[in-house]
């Protein structure tokens, strides 16, 4: 297959774009060629990567396994905040409780689990639950033009890293199966982790408590260095979550490619706009994105396709 | 080359026992066959896979530093606890002001330093500094039977990790000329780092705070989770500080193989237990080793050569 066939569901003016960029960076005679080991790639995770719409996928499985501890006690039902978030009312239970009893009630729903259980629930919710518009499985819903994009990469020898505002543990019990990306390429929010030793072994077991602060806005480049090591060449993000991640990819001395995902498609998704999740004051990620000469990824216009042909099909 | 002679400086028992792991973990007709992606090597760096006396390399580095700095603050010189370091007397140093001063006098050292600076300043510092009995470079000081060991695990499909109570920073900057290690595949200890925007950009700077505890003792197996999101089933340590990460590389409910080095060959190398650098109290890592049978692995006995030819010869 050639390169440009290799991004079969992009229209041709962003495909070329993607191609020639490539192209610079990957050819030994090229003036702006790139070392393999510097070739970094990040990658936000929720609408740049999946759908996020109606709601985080998350926030789903958080509030279903919410519930499911609500029928074991009487005392947690008889909460009014998590009344408020069984019934889907954030706003409620945001005036009832504030941000932290929310994060509390929500956080303390896998406080006491081993990594490895946690993960074994993950994945057990994803193989059942489905998105209550296009009724597919979650993992399903991802954006076809970006596994086409993963996949272009990964033959120019990139190092492909997802870099969310989504719990670490939660993305990596997907993104193997989702996106072919390895559980230790995730960065994401965490919460606190202890060690425990017990009869049966010794344990790494969650707690309650986030650690430090959530992986959105500054935190995401401060955690690609923590994490990485290098400043990356390539970045995708669709809000302004995402800004200081293409902004510190934008900065890399060699040549760089910052793509921001244009959510306009009501019809085959969603249209909303890049705001941030933490940062309702934050530009709009399209004004910064036109301000540096960032390109713009029109979901409409650019993608012929916007989920895999199994889910169309 | 066949799998035995790709542990060529290892002694035929430890060889046979590590070849005979590996058959029973990668053979697909093995009961004990372990899928590629949960092949996790974790590997401590410092007296593991190279020299760490007569001093931690990093430790020579450090003090380098400060030298450089004292020589361009007066104030700085006038300080007794950087008095005693630069005489290399650490005793006297943490009498006069405590774990507290003397670690906030190293690390002030590069706070305010952009990541790729300190990066370029570790490189710099490690391509002409030497050890001062063996008289070769730092990078040199590489366990010969270490290398070999690493190349035959990723022979047969093992991800390889550095787990590290030295700084996450320095050992990236030597792991993949001197281990062929990715950077991002290095976890250690940490200082905070900060997002600064200024006329230049975007970057991401060092400050003098450690973030968290140093990755020692139970740091270590919370860390492996929280950067590689799997338990591993190989490990290899050298003091009681690799006790919980060998620990909880034993309770993979996978085939496990935990390794520990010991330092009894003061002809060749150094003779010395291994104790814990943060806890004195800890049990020896040979009696654990001993109490849980994993293996132990005599430089004196076991390993043919300690470091590679281009040093010897």
């Amino acid at each position: 297959m050639t390169a440009a066939a290799a991004l079969g569901s992009w229209a041709d003016k962003p495909a070329r774009h993607i191609l020639e960029y490539l192209e610079r960076v990957c050819d030994t005679e090229s003036p702006d060629f790139v070392q393999p080991e510097e070739r970094i790639a990040v990658f936000d995770n929720d609408g740049t990567l999946w759908c996020e719409r109606p709601g985080y996928v998350q926030a789903a499985f958080v509030i279903d396994e919410l519930r499911e501890r609500v029928a074991e006690s009487a005392t947690l039902a008889e909460q009014p905040v998590v009344q408020s978030l069984l019934a889907g009312d954030l706003a409620s239970a945001l005036e009832q409780g504030g941000l932290g009893a929310v994060a509390e009630v929500l956080l303390d729903s896998h406080a006491g689990l081993a990594a490895e259980a946690f993960t074994a629930r993950v994945q057990g919710w994803l193989s059942t639950a489905s998105h209550p518009r296009f009724g597919a499985r979650y993992t399903d819903l991802v954006y076809q033009p970006m596994l086409e994009l993963l996949d272009l990469l990964r033959a120019h020898d990139f190092r492909l890293f997802i870099v969310t505002g989504g719990g670490v543990e939660f993305t990596r019990a997907l993104s193997e199966e989702a996106y072919g990306i390895r559980r230790d390429d995730v960065i994401g929010s965490a919460v606190e982790l202890t060690f425990q030793r017990d009869d049966t072994g010794v344990h790494i077991v969650r707690t309650a408590t986030l650690l430090g602060s959530p992986n959105e806005g500054e935190p995401k480049p401060i955690n690609i260095q923590m994490h990485i090591g290098r400043r990356p060449i390539l970045a995708a993000g669709n809000t302004a979550g995402d800004r200081e991640m293409l902004e510190y990819t934008a900065g890399n001395p060699h040549a760089s490619l910052c793509l921001v995902i244009d959510h306009d498609d009501d019809v085959r998704e969603y249209a909303y706009a890049g705001t941030s999740a933490t940062n309702p004051n934050a530009e709009p990620i399209l004004d910064t994105a036109t301000r540096h000469g960032w390109t713009v990824v029109s979901m409409r216009d650019d993608w012929t396709t916007i989920f895999p042909d199994t889910l169309n099909g």
